[in-house]
């Protein structure tokens, strides 16, 4: 397990559902492919972009077997098990192993929440000891969960985890964020998950990133990380700053319907949200179109 | 539907487990037999005090089952369904109609949270459909939740969904609940959920209440809603006293872990907790048990 | 010390300003004067409501001096003293006990925050100790102070300071209220500070309250005690309603500077509300005097 | 006005007392010598680490005083100003202006908070009005004063006052400081206020930072500085995860009274903290003083 790690651009993808909310694993093809043509590293199925829990078990699986059936040869694959029942979550991550997946991730349980990072730890073992061949990221996201505990608090307790990878960090406490990256001599591998402020995350040590928005907008991103490598932070910065502007205009439409509305407008129809989440109308469609045209996202952000 | 309504109290279960973890339905019958004995109304299945978020859906349906089976005619069951994926909660809905429970309820989902009460009611109306023929309670515990759009606005939207009877109101906004119980000329069944200020809640309108501590301590408040039934405001106080230096006591130890403790003291052993929750230790658990004896709990909370 | 008690209904009265923001003391008079009519016990001045905040030290000892002066003789006075700086919380302590005031209060300081209740405690004591002769209020607002110490914990080490008499208890966690109300066989006295379900104070066992809405709308409360205290709940609960229509009708416009419009609306002109806080523009206030009107304001609540 | 500009390290220093809490303003200088000597460039006179709002105004004077009498010619000098009070802050940056500070700042008032971008601007507008001549910043602070209002909608109403020069932005949302330093092409002056990960802040565009902790570890800080200024990312990311580990160490102790603490470590003994915040007791100091040890903070910190 030692030569893993995601590096550069790893995508949260959309799931994709026919226009009556039902599941349509066909798409899935050719969300993979523009992935691959953009640079994009890997994916993450089935979080908080993936509407996971807003998906039965089944549906679930089915995603996960589809991304590895048409793009494990060319994007790494780490599956989502989170769950707020453990059986459910462990299930998950067992299935994940055997259809070939190259990672599991779990975010901590967020009806029940863990009260201390041992508590949590023990909730993530029992998740990653269902697959044990694979490695296992903790997926760091208190907005959802309201599971706040600091993430080096976790690693600390982790290292009997013999299969703990890393962390996908999807939060904005910075100082645990580089805690974590040195932790052990940068023994685990800390992805940084705040699209709007990436490039802060690199600059603390971060060497790959997962995001919804590296979906439709990866090109911005890849210069972004091109400009950073080559010492041009003033070039990494105007990227940043037109990431920021397209994370801007889209937000108060709602995050997750306002760019699954985005995916359909650059042809790659992944179809409505499910409730609780609510479809964009018509009106708020174009509404959000006319917007993206105007700060400039069909033709700076797409490609 | 007009004649349905849950008075009284009605006791949230514990949904009990072997040492290893695993179901054990057959305690069920136990259970239903001392909160008969103790005058109790109903059960609510499968919700927080359930761990029912902890459950695997065939698990759910295994005790609800149970409860149907050995007490729907002496109790009124009500099946808590809520899930954060819509399908699922409408299979446990479908599930409860077929056994025969005598209404379903479910939470607002917790992890993609409804942003205003149009869309928080089509879920609901969406789980109510799925067993049409059964009442549906909203349950309002935003602690939990994060949901904490007020019932008043949802019940304004409920209007349209032809089986919503009423609502588990586990939230201190006591205005708020003070206008559902009123909404509509007492239209419908607003349920109290706060056992440690239940008296505020019959104060202001309440006929029933649902709770954890009634299946532990369900005296203490018989004899409290029958002083202020009869207008004895003093004892009414004296026994929501008890009552609360009782959960004072128990707080601290961690709620429903500490209360799944106090079943198996007084005979009735529920088995442990599920992670991400932890079981007290031998060494809490007889610490609490001092603790409880000296403030009377035996005594005077029990029997 | 011993025979101090606040009962009933006390006004948290409106600081008066001119229309160009400056102080009016010359309108207390006739605020008083409306107060005494409708039965009101006290006043508790430059509290929240009063925007003792939003005053400069010289303000709010003219306030309290002319409440005092045209008042104290029918009116219990409780001068609000706190402050984050605890010299001048002092310094209005003393202020307060020379010039007459019944009794001084302070909330907690809101900007740094007491750690535990040992550190509150010794906080209140200083100023309790600033006007030694005076009963001592603790001002319990943690939806604006942030501290949300349970007042339980503070009553435990308050037992040491000499002149602590009691609480003003605005705050939705009825099971601490009632804690307070029972500790130490009734010793302090605790007023209840949430007008929206006043009903649930008394029913916990409140003697007396504190609330802005008793400035404008006393007779709607009144008759809520009467009825309480006469054992008509049906009646009580009625008028209960009633204040929480009338809350509910003016929420929305920002709770301040809409409740000071209804001021002038019923012909006792407090003026307007300083910055930070938003004087409802004359659209606004038309608009609020009209939903009023609907709901009954004029005719059912302010007699 | 266009040529202010406050760049490199701002020290925000504590206020210094006497043993028994009274000011000790005689101790300004040491530590005025003391930061010129580490090469801070400035100072936040009367902030949050200044415990401003535990003094009173006329304290807040001396202070402000001391620090131009003793160092204006040395170190930029920025007097905080803001208080729940709109006069009291004005009579402040009057004040500020009359002695020869060189800017002042006012937080949001944090008991009523402003309900928009509009009122605070209206609020700030009118303190920047009493120093007309002096640059004014903006105090963003959302963990102190509980408001949140994005900086970037401040700064688009705030372009009608003329000598708003900036802010200083002690908060997470790394998105909404980027915003911020790109509007209207750089216009505003935009500090760090987050020593804890100073380093993102500069990676995104910042020029200048102001806190704490530069008062007693500006060495490593500059260290930092001189690295990021040199391409030299890997060197930067050692020394501020130096600043983390530092940080780390004594947080647990309470921030400010472990700081002022540690600036006795030092040999600038600044005295206790004011109630509501507790001095260390004196094993606490000694354990503190340990794990500083320990940590390196004598050897790599303060030199």
């Amino acid at each position: 397990m030692d030569a893993f790690k995601l590096e550069g651009l790893i995508a949260a993808p959309f799931t994709p559902f026919h226009a009556d909310g039902s599941l349509n694993p066909d798409m899935i093809p050719q969300m993979a492919h523009a992935l691959v043509k953009n640079g994009v590293n890997g994916v993450f199925v089935c979080g908080t972009t993936g509407e996971g829990m807003s998906l039965t078990l089944q549906e679930r699986r089915v995603v996960a077997q589809k991304w590895v059936e048409c793009a494990a040869d060319q994007l790494r694959i780490v599956v989502h098990v989170g769950h707020t029942c453990l059986t459910d979550a462990r299930q998950l991550a067992e299935h994940a192993a055997q259809i070939g997946a190259h990672a599991v991730a779990a975010m901590a349980p967020s009806f029940f929440r863990p009260a201390n990072a041992q508590d949590l730890a023990d909730f993530c073992a029992a998740i990653a000891a269902a697959a044990p061949q694979l490695p296992f990221y903790y997926y760091h996201i208190p907005s959802m969960t309201g599971v706040g505990i600091p993430v080096i608090e976790l690693l600390k307790e982790a290292v009997s985890i013999p299969n703990f990878a890393g962390v996908k960090y999807t939060h904005w406490d910075l100082m645990d964020f580089g805690q974590c990256t040195r932790f052990g001599n940068g023994r685990y591998d800390v992805l940084f998950g705040r699209d709007e402020y990436m490039l802060a995350g690199f600059g603390l040590g971060a060497e790959g990133a997962i995001g919804s928005t590296y979906c439709f907008a990866a090109p911005v991103y890849q210069r972004l990380l091109k400009a950073f490598h080559a010492g041009d932070l003033d070039t990494a910065r105007m990227e940043q700053g037109l990431a920021a502007d397209m994370i801007a205009t889209f937000a108060p439409y709602g995050g997750l319907p306002a760019q699954k509305a985005m995916m359909r407008m650059i042809g790659i129809d992944c179809g409505p949200v499910r409730l609780p989440l609510r479809t964009l109308s018509a009106e708020k469609y174009e509404k959000l179109r006319s917007e993206l045209d105007t700060m400039g996202f069909f033709t700076r952000c797409v490609k």
